[in-house]
């Protein structure tokens, strides 16, 4: 008998069989079908929506805690998408004899996080599971946002735009193992957690064609699902990978690619060649986007291939996330 | 240190004290202090939003499974508000090893009941935790509906309305029971888990002051929140109580009041006294309604107690449920 395994969580390649043989065989219509970070649905005005569940361990860690990250994972879906956030629903499985101090934090959190992105808790629910049943608290964020006149999205992707990265690779993934494995760094690693929504008000632009948010899977996976998205090839250049020293250090010590790292306070940004230096200048004046790069182009080529451009020279394939390397990072 | 008991996800009074000394504590804003089972937000068209996580065990029961609930609990939330659901999202948290055909049946009763409801799931998120960092699955589900010109809510209850149900009670809080202890009934208690839109779009009309669904914490606890909200008494005859049998039986074998268990396909509907006869001849006339009966009266006297007129025709006030008897029951 087939089983849930962890890679199904992954984001990766299992994630996407998932998806692809389970929900979308039952669930399938045009709006699901989408597959976008958010989804658009009609109306008088518009709107986007995008659900998620956080189920991080441990809770709390340098730069968040699993409330910070349940409203920031969501409004970045929604401003990724090209939508204005306005409004979160937000839903909590606590397990019995979780301390209500804690809860407290962590709610507070979720309140200077969405005063911070100018959204509001619009409704919530609250179950509660036996000791042993539920691993301390997971939350579900539902947000809803107004569509824009931005036209964001992988069906505007063409060879020849310019792929930036809004900062540091792969923050996020070590901080939550430095937590998780009590490792410790000189300079310790601190989440990238934060939201976007006002950063991409400042930077975009018209010749912004494609916007997202690579978290679980990491850059690899995301620049892959939108590679086979928008039917391009795409190629990195490692030299131009923005990485903090202290991620580059524990990246090599632990044997792990930060490509694959997730990132919760990042967005990729696919761009027409002649905007490409604007934005970048723009993305590189507001704090969350100091230390914004361009990290690679699209290209013709085989649909849906990523490659990388190392610091030797050479060229390898950057693939989707296989297995699951690190479970619970959001 | 205070620490979460199964009593704050019962529905009853602690969860109603950790909602006010917490979420709207640090939370609250005009739309989350609507308090009622979907907020309405603005916009060019108006709509409604509600939230609900599923953690019901166990996951198969008489009438439904986890599925079908996560896809009616929001459905009916929309509807008693008088929206006409049109949109839910779909989060899942599975524990590692979790058959992947039982989620395959869980996720065909999404789509089926779905169907049946006249609704789409518009996106969803797949997290996948370590064995025993969850109970098998749960799963959140955020609807938003069409607001109508149904004008419903307990702002418009007076004394003199009449209180209706649209069918038996307590149904589903038996059928899990039996399930869970292994009961065997002479006529096995059959869970009333089914969506309500339809039912209130065949009986709605104006007059129609108010429509909530009593699930956890069952009647009792709900005509207790309507009876505050709206600062009326209320007056329940015993009489005229709709049970079957083998409720009933449960019930007094079991020392369980029926006022307290949780249902999944009705609601109290809260009508004008000179609209009762005929909402009551509409509501008897569809299947879902057709147990439906006249179960009380608002009426003057100290707002938000709830009063029983018994059997033998003596009176007792019926509160909020205290505790947790049956915890996850949805």
């Amino acid at each position: 008998m087939e089983r849930i395994m962890m890679a199904h969580g992954s984001g990766g390649r299992l994630s996407h069989e998932l998806i692809r043989t389970l929900f979308q065989k039952h669930l399938g219509n045009p709006y699901l079908d989408q597959m976008n970070d958010a989804t658009t649905l009609p109306g008088g005005d518009q709107i986007a929506v995008t659900t998620d569940s956080f189920v991080v361990s441990p809770l709390f860690f340098r730069g968040g805690n699993i409330g910070k990250l349940a409203v920031c994972g969501t409004v970045n879906d929604l401003a990724v998408s090209g939508a204005i956030p306005q409004f979160l629903t937000l839903a909590l499985i606590l397990e019995e004899g979780f301390p209500l101090d804690e809860l407290e934090q962590i709610i507070k959190s979720v309140a200077e996080t969405a005063a911070q992105a100018g959204v509001r808790i619009v409704c919530g629910d609250t179950k509660v599971v036996e000791r042993g049943s539920a691993d301390k608290i997971f939350i579900n964020t539902t947000g809803i946002g107004n569509i824009t006149n931005r036209l964001v999205g992988p069906e505007h992707i063409r060879p020849g735009d310019e792929i930036l990265i809004t900062g540091t690779i792969g923050d996020h993934g070590i901080a939550i193992l430095s937590e998780r494995e009590g490792l410790e760094f000189q300079t310790p690693v601190v989440s990238d957690c934060a939201p976007l929504n006002g950063l991409i008000d400042a930077f975009y632009q018209p010749g912004v064609k494609c916007m997202r948010d690579p978290t679980r899977g990491g850059v690899a996976t995301t620049l892959n699902e939108l590679a086979q998205q928008a039917g391009v090839s795409m190629l990195l250049e490692e030299v131009n990978l923005p990485l903090l020293p202290s991620v580059e250090g524990a990246c090599g010590m632990l044997g792990l690619d930060p490509l694959y790292l997730a990132n919760e306070g990042k967005a990729l940004v696919i761009v027409a060649p002649e905007v490409a230096e604007e934005v970048l200048r723009n993305l590189q004046a507001q704090p969350l986007g100091r230390f914004a790069a361009r990290i690679g182009r699209v290209q013709d080529g085989k649909p849906g291939l990523v490659l990388l451009e190392t610091l030797l020279g050479g060229k390898r394939i950057v693939g989707m996330l296989e297995g699951e390397h690190l479970p619970r990072i959001c």
